[in-house]
């Protein structure tokens, strides 16, 4: 019976309240999610102590799927896999069964790092090491908790809005309304300038009013696909598919694929045209304009998240009314510019 | 040593590749994530017995929290959780240890069904029976796979777009064209009405030209208030926090904070009507226009993600795409009917 009482399972326990900080500045780092529910053991532990240890530490329903291998100071050495603890020789030793630490994470990094590393390891029980020394383990139960508090972070941002602290019914229409209409007014003021391109085509449009009625029908597609984009890239970048090294692959794929959509879209569009009796100029117009749209909304909304990205912004925060925002204003450009080029009375 | 042997650790572990099913029928209900890797045993074992066949039955790193007690059928009859069998007295029998199952599920049950029931019962471990015989279960690797494959569903559903089967850098360029086009052709389709809407209008919109300049940012505001709603509803819904018997208090929330906000919104567009000078009417028909287009917006967001749940469609197809496309056409309806009462020269 050699090994330090500091390191026995028990006085553990005692550590579990004081390091949950409920303090907002660590709340979106691994700190938060820590637990002490952990068994750590000096090496020279033999397999029939350490088995002993094991089973009357076990303090929930959750059995840990490893124990840890640390000096007096807490440093950690290795790990050894319950499994293997189980089924050993009695009489072998803890350094015997050790095995190194393949990853671990630091309590300080942001829960979104921890998120990608976390999908990229699939490990469910992590080690939590400050300089090498052992401050607590995210077993299952924490990363569950992780992972899912992330997505629903980012099922709020991709709302355009700022997450809600508390669950939705427990939240009060004030909060409610402090989180969107910051949102909404900074949406607001970044589509107002949409209002400002289609008053400087004034005139294009009073001598061609047919071109009104495919404003929402335009812009609304051009959000759309771009939208299916960065949802899509916002993702893969969230399940740590892709990264930034990525751009050139993910920039000729969604071109590629946008050519296609928007000669798909460019017929249904002349179609349409056609359908409302708008004349064979005003047809040609709307088609040209729901290709050029959609190629490029194609490029702005594979380029950004990759931007923010690089910038350190989480990407999820390109949601869709941000994407409508962006489309809107350039896209009502791109239409009127095509109208002044192709029809032949408001080329004067 | 009276156990039969077909219920035996060993025995199980050769059933593990007949019932992984790929067919796509199956691959959205929970059969499709049943693990083989579970403990079953009479319950006449012995706890020395039990506890023996436990340490040798370990397949993996990753230690079950649970035993499971059946019959010679594999008939469930409860649980006997890890914790208590390694600190159980040896000479006790299984059947002094079992506690009832709380929760389980069945292998037909889908995957979105079972996920809101797993987040309720906050399981990580889970008998899987189909007429009360054991089946399998969910450890928490294959519940974290199952979670995460509908938290990637939903975010999909959400840029409306069919969800990708493949990691999305292996996705080829036609898939991408395929599951994106079909979306976007329904939502043109669905879009296209607001030409018609606007042509009806068309000598109002003539006599006032103005009115044009706002079409976009009063419709996209409205998408936006609307989107925010939805996002907040469809993963509280995903997450169990809110079901159909709490629309009253969800419609009640979300009218009164919706007023607060179009109050806050309607100022905004005041001011930016006032910035192009349009005249004191048009500020009125906008201002009144963006009241009125926020609270109809929050009504309509509130309602459809909950009537799509009573007829049993997954909410996360209400994506923003779709509540564009909704809002877009209503909300240029609510807009030109305002100018005709407001407007004195289009009152004829």
């Amino acid at each position: 019976m050699t090994f330090s009482t500091n390191t026995s399972a028990h006085s553990r326990a005692s550590l579990a309240v004081s390091v949950k900080l409920p303090s907002s500045e660590s709340q979106n780092t691994v700190l938060a999610y820590l637990s002490q529910d952990y068994i750590a053991l000096p090496p020279g532990t033999s397999v029939a102590e350490a088995q002993a240890l094991f089973c009357s530490g076990i303090k929930n329903e959750q059995i840990p799927s490893q124990i840890f291998v640390v000096d007096d100071d807490d440093h950690l050495f290795g790990l050894v896999p319950v499994k293997s603890l189980l089924q050993a020789d009695k009489e072998a030793l803890l350094s015997d069964l050790m095995r190194s630490v393949g990853f671990s994470l630091t309590p300080e990094k942001t829960r979104h790092e921890a998120c990608v590393e976390i999908k990229k390891s699939a490990s469910n029980y992590i080690p939590v090491l400050s300089y090498g020394k052992l401050k607590g383990v995210l077993g299952p139960l924490e990363i569950a908790q992780l992972l899912e508090d992330e997505n629903t972070l980012d099922s709020q941002l991709q709302g355009a809005s700022s997450p809600l602290e508390t669950p939705y019914l427990q939240s009060s229409v004030f909060t409610l309304w402090r989180k969107r209409s910051v949102w909404l007014l900074l949406l607001f003021v970044a589509e107002a300038y949409t209002s400002s391109v289609i008053k400087s085509f004034e005139d294009q449009l009073e001598a061609a009013i047919a071109l009104a009625f495919f404003i929402p029908l335009l812009i609304g597609t051009g959000g759309n696909t771009g939208t299916q984009i960065t949802s899509t890239l916002v993702r893969a970048m969230a399940l740590g598919e892709v990264g930034l090294k990525d751009l050139g692959a993910i920039l000729r794929k969604e071109i590629s694929a946008s050519v296609l959509i928007a000669l798909t879209i460019g017929t249904a569009g002349f179609i349409r045209a056609w359908m409302l009796g708008v004349g064979m100029e005003v047809m040609m117009v709307v088609s040209l304009t729901l290709i050029a749209i959609t190629v490029w909304s194609a490029i702005v909304s594979s380029i950004i998240p990759m931007l923010l990205r690089k910038v350190n912004i989480d990407p999820a925060v390109v949601s869709a009314p941000f994407i409508t925002t962006l489309i809107d204003g350039t896209g009502l450009l791109i239409y009127f510019e095509i109208a002044k080029v192709m029809l032949t009375d408001l080329a004067v």
